[in-house]
This record gives C-alpha cells, sequence and structure tokens, in this order.
C-alpha cells in the first residue's frame, strides 16, 4: 500500500544550524569559567565498557550517565584541553563556510607545530579521531550532524523518492544501476515511499541480482545494501525508513556468525560506538535470514555448506558471551533471544556454514521466487 | 563543450547474442570431435606470466598466442573437462532465461556429488573460479558479457545521461547523491555527455565533498570514484567514456605506492588478469596526482607527510620491477616513463608519503578551487 505520511511524524530537515550553536557553546561555558575566575573545565560522557548500558526501554546500546573531566589547569589534561578546542573550532568554522570536511581533512587542517615549541598540535589521526568522538559525545551530535562526511557505501532501489539539491530523485527509475546513498543522508528528505517493508542485502551482488528481476517492484519493497558491514549513512537510511514511514526492516546475510554481526550493527549499533546508536540503531529490524534451521529446512546439501574457521566459532562465542567488565551480556538482543540462542547453539554444534548464493543449487531464481516471499509471508524472521 | 558522439564510434549496445553462441560452439566443437572419432579436445589460451605480454602498440598487457589443451581421454585432463562443460553449459542456460547469476551462484548451481561415486563436482570455489577463467579466455568474452554479476563499488556523477530498462538517468540530478555503477554497465547506453574531461578519484570521502562543491558543473566534467581499489564495473565505465566519448581521464589518488598502483589498474589492468585488458583497461588515462614532486611544490608541510612503512616501500620497488619469468619490466607504463622513474625514485629515496586530505593544511577548499584547476589547466599529469 502506498504509505502516507504521518504528519504528526514528518520530520523536518535538520540544518547544521543547532550544531553551529552547540560547538560555539563550548567556548561561551569556557568563557563563563574564565569570567567568574573559576580554572576552564569541559565535562565529557565517557565511553568506555563500564559506562555502556542496555537500554531495555528503547531496546538498544547507550552511554550511561558518568562524566570525565578535561582541565585546562592539570598537566594531564591540558593537551587533550587544547586538541578538543582546536578540533571544535574547526568544525565551527567548516560550518560557517558551508564546508562538509572529512574527519581527516580536519586533522590536516588543525596539524601544526605549536608556535615556540617543537611539540604538534596532534601525534596522529588516532589521536584526533578519539578527540573528534569526544566532541560528537560531548555536543550529543554525530558527525553528519556536525557536516562532516564519512566514506559511504551503500546503495538504493524501489520507489521511493528523495529530494537533495532541488533535485527530485526517483530510485525506481535506475534500471540495472542504484542510488548510492551519500554519508550526509540525512540532507535529503524522503518525500514519497510506496512500499510494504525494506530489505536489506548483506550482498552487493545479491542486491544487483534482486534489482535485476525487479524483485522491489513485484514485492512492493525497497532493496538496501551496505554491501557487507554497512556503512554509518546506509544504516541511517535504513533507520529513517522505518522511523519515518513505519516500514518493517528485514536483513538477509549469509548463514555464518558474520552475517549475524552484520545484522547485528543494523538492529543495535556497535558496542564501541554505542553513543551512535540513538540515530543509526534500528531496534525493530528483523532477521530473515538465513539461518541455521534455514539450512535443514530447505535441504542445502551437504556439500554446499563450509566448514565453519576459528574466526566464526571465535564470533559465534561472543554473540553469546557475558562482557568482562559489565558483567552483563555484551550481545543482549542475542542472549536474551531464545531463537538467537538456539540458532547459536546450532552452529556450535554443526560447525558450518552457507553462503545465500548456495540457494543457487534449486535455481537460480529460488531465492528471489520462493525463499524470500515464502519467509516474509510466513513471517519467518528473528526478532 | 558539449560532445556530440562521433556516428562512425557509436556502439550498439551488445547483446547476449554472441556469447550465447560462443558458448554452444564449444560443444558443438566436442560434438565435432567425437563425429570424426577424433577424442574429444578443447584449447585454452595459457594464462601465466610466461604467455603474458606488453602489447606495445595497444600500450596495454595481453595474454600471447600459447595455448594448452584440455583432453577427455586423458587422466590428468578429464576432472577439469568436464568442470569446463558443467560450467559453460551453466552459463549457457542462465544466458538463455534471461538469468545473471553470480561466479558463486553458478559454483553451486553445478556443484554436486557424481552419480554413482563420492566425487564432488568442485572441490572449493577457488576451483571454479580457475575454470570459469578458462571460459573466459577460450570464448574470448569477459565474465559481464556472458551476463555474469560481480561485486559493484563505484559511483559517478556529473553531466552524463545514461539509459536503462527504458529509464534515462541523468547523474546531474542527484544532488549530494550518486549513480551506482552496476556491474553489467555494459547493458547501459551513454546517451548523452556535456563534459571536457573524467576526473577519477580514489577515495569516496573526497568524490563526495567534490561533488557537494559542483566541482562537476563548475569544471565541466564528470567526477568518478572506485572506492579505493576499483572494482571491474568503475573500471569499464572509465573505459567506455574514453572510447564512445573520447573524454580524456584524469586520475586522483593519495601520494603513495598503492595509490600509484590503483592509477596502474586503470590503465592497464592487473597482471594475473591480463585478458581482461582489452576491455578494462584505458592506456591513455593520465595520472594527475598526488605525485612526490607535488609534495615540495604545494608546500605539504613536513609534519603532514607521513613515514612510509615496509610495505609502501614493496610495492614501490615493485613497480619498477623486472619480471622473473619473463625478464620484462612488470610494470612497463613505470618503467619506461622518465617522470614515473623519478618519482618513483624520490619516494624510495625520502621514504614519506601523504595522503590527499593533507591539502586541506591550506583550507577546505584548496584541492577544489587550487590544486586541480591548476594541475588541470597546467597539464601536469603523467602518462
Amino acid at each position: 500500500m502506498k504509505k502516507s505520511r504521518d504528519p504528526s511524524k514528518a520530520r523536518q530537515l535538520e540544518t547544521f544550524d543547532s550544531a553551529e550553536k552547540k560547538l560555539k557553546q563550548i567556548f561561551v561555558d569556557l568563557a563563563d569559567n574564565v569570567v567568574n575566575e573559576k580554572p576552564p573545565v569541559m565535562r565529557i560522557p565517557l565511553r568506555t565498557a563500564s559506562n555502556t548500558i542496555f537500554d531495555e526501554k528503547r531496546d538498544m546500546l547507550t552511554l550511561g550517565e558518568r562524566e570525565g573531566e578535561r582541565k585546562f589547569n592539570e598537566i594531564g589534561g591540558v593537551r587533550s584541553f587544547m586538541q578538543t578546542c582546536l578540533l571544535a573550532r574547526a568544525i565551527h568554522e567548516a560550518l560557517v563556510h558551508d564546508d562538509h570536511p572529512t574527519i581527516r581533512d580536519l586533522y590536516y587542517y588543525t596539524l601544526h607545530t605549536i608556535e615556540g615549541t617543537e611539540v604538534e598540535t596532534f601525534n596522529n589521526q588516532d589521536e584526533s579521531n578519539t578527540i573528534f568522538q569526544d566532541i560528537e559525545v560531548m555536543t550529543g551530535l554525530l558527525r553528519e550532524q556536525m557536516g562532516v562526511v564519512a566514506e559511504s557505501r551503500g546503495a538504493m532501489v524501489g520507489q521511493v523518492v528523495l529530494e537533495s539539491k532541488g533535485n527530485k530523485i526517483d530510485c525506481s527509475k535506475f534500471g540495472i544501476g542504484a542510488f548510492n546513498i551519500p554519508s550526509l543522508c540525512d540532507q535529503i528528505p524522503i518525500l514519497d515511499v510506496d512500499a510494504d517493508y525494506v530489505l536489506v542485502v548483506e550482498k552487493d551482488a545479491i542486491f544487483q541480482r534482486l534489482n535485476d528481476y525487479e524483485f522491489w517492484r513485484k514485492n512492493k519493497c525497497l532493496l538496501i545494501t551496505g554491501k557487507g558491514q554497512a556503512d554509518r549513512a546506509t544504516r541511517r537510511m535504513v533507520r529513517r525508513l522505518n522511523e519515518e514511514w513505519e516500514l518493517p526492516i528485514y536483513v538477509l546475510t549469509d548463514a555464518d556468525p558474520f552475517g549475524w554481526y552484520i545484522y547485528s550493527t543494523y538492529r543495535a549499533g556497535s558496542i564501541s560506538l554505542s553513543y551512535e546508536s540513538f540515530r543509526l540503531a534500528c531496534p525493530s529490524a528483523k532477521f530473515l535470514g538465513m539461518t541455521m534451521t534455514d539450512l535443514e529446512k530447505y535441504e542445502i546439501p551437504k556439500d554446499h555448506l563450509i566448514k565453519a574457521n576459528d574466526s566464526d566459532i571465535k564470533r559465534a562465542k561472543e554473540l553469546l558471551a557475558m562482557d568482562e567488565v559489565t558483567g552483563q551480556p555484551r550481545y543482549p538482543w542475542f542472549h536474551s533471544s531464545k531463537q538467537w540462542r538456539k540458532e547459536i547453539k546450532l552452529f556450535l554444534t554443526r560447525r558450518v556454514k552457507a553462503e545465500i548464493e548456495a540457494k543457487s543449487s534449486k535455481g537460480f531464481r529460488f531465492l528471489s521466487d520462493v525463499y524470500l516471499p515464502e519467509k516474509i509471508s510466513n513471517k519467518e524472521w528473528i526478532k
């Protein structure tokens, strides 16, 4: 059915105004400290494992309440204090001039030898990346909200109309091509959608094949691929289609722990970057397949299965493991799900995996004409 | 200037008819052998280093004249004979049904235990990939010409109009997004071009930034990125824009041996897959930058340079090395160019490299507003 956008959910396209203000606020607060004769101090939420919590209500990992202090007047803090100011100023400057640099551009832009010393502002990009993440959690803004561009990889097709720089972009008009989702995808309003769900496909070649068959037209859906592990823009687009247009999200990967981990990233974000979840995670995303159970149900021949290697086994165990620091499950959404526990244990017992393409043993169109429609109409997914 | 397509160069869109015929011919030839009471034999050009030659006239690596024989009546050849027939038949079958499988789909489709034995048709995908390459050189058709889909990664923007499945695709109407170049890009006619050259950008984030500034509009060019090492479809699209529309190709990468190798792939293809060059290589592609000479000319600060690591040094040496088997330069286009030899030697002396983003030390728009226009108008490229 054609989705009509619920006006109460209509999202105003974000401008960079609030980012400009929040960045400026950092300096206003510091100036306040100085005026009031207090030592300048910044408060930064801790990005540690022990301050990463599973928010059951929102069903995703987030940062806890704990903060650290970064002080100008302390020898141990002054360097990162200086770096934070330098980088925050550069981001603000770029915004004012309507420039959208990358994190690397910002690093080189701010890198120099401090006058009168032999000290470098940054020793390497890792150092600047860490400070950048501090600024993200301090302002509560992700890099994209500050207009900072990251690498992108994803593609999308289907009956969805976007808008960018005054152009209407109809993603059903790309033939065998597709729309390349850019990093700053929040700058692109989703004007119209005529689809019942979104199918997120791990592998680009499978995405292309489904597009070639016009699977999206026959099955009234949108097709998206992150070409392997999802980049940020693809995750954000998936989340927006779910949030703004209430489309159910189904994820299709290989039957192996790496594929399940890819699903997990769409669903809940990554542990080390839990502060991003609030914009990038999509907790209602469902895992369509392939599951270990599918291998038997669809009679994948034994010689089509691949022996699991050590890193598969290691990852599978991690999916059910407890965090050493917090004592909580590392992936609560796997740990608390009876179905997921069954699947992962089945994998650990059988120690085999399978690629999506293994379905081609039953014919090249088995995936598009039988497996996917059957799974979706029977609601055979894992939450 | 608006390019009007030279009618003599107008390329009819390829259909898969000739692929169907050539694949069928394999079996017709074998049947002829049988009818004439000769042992069935296939002749397959050798894909070895010693049969890889630098074709000076075409200015690219190609396969030499030497062929191997694959015989049904020889115990050492019968397995690969069977595999070649099996795979060729599957490709033909897919073409007849208008299916466009991947190499992996074909592997699983043809994989089974041979009746009455415990022998598998293929032991693993590597084995099937090798046979697939044999079929490519035997028929003189690349996988895409046989309708076989590969992973794709590239994106394109600018004043170019494509056509696919009856849709006109205007690549100047995507705002901050881009056209995702599909694997079977030869199925997409290039209807119209209004540009003076093609700028191929190694890094996706740089591509997005240049697109954001509408560099292509201001500088009358097309922008393409392969997002790192180029995939086949991006290389093919670059080649077609050069061949069909006579657009000069300029390549922009980091100043390091890996970047120069990426240029090399666009220009001449890879050594291990030299049989692809005739469709994927673009010998007239020019290297725009960054060069080692640029680092001094544009006064990249010393602390913006990165110390070369062992694999950089190793790769740089390879670029000038002789092939152990043939005794010829491994990369004749580097070896025979005075400028390239100078650049690579300069790298090996200084042992530093630089990222494109290092230009941001001079301001976020230095790359787009100064470096690129200056380089192009001064014709400062390396051939």
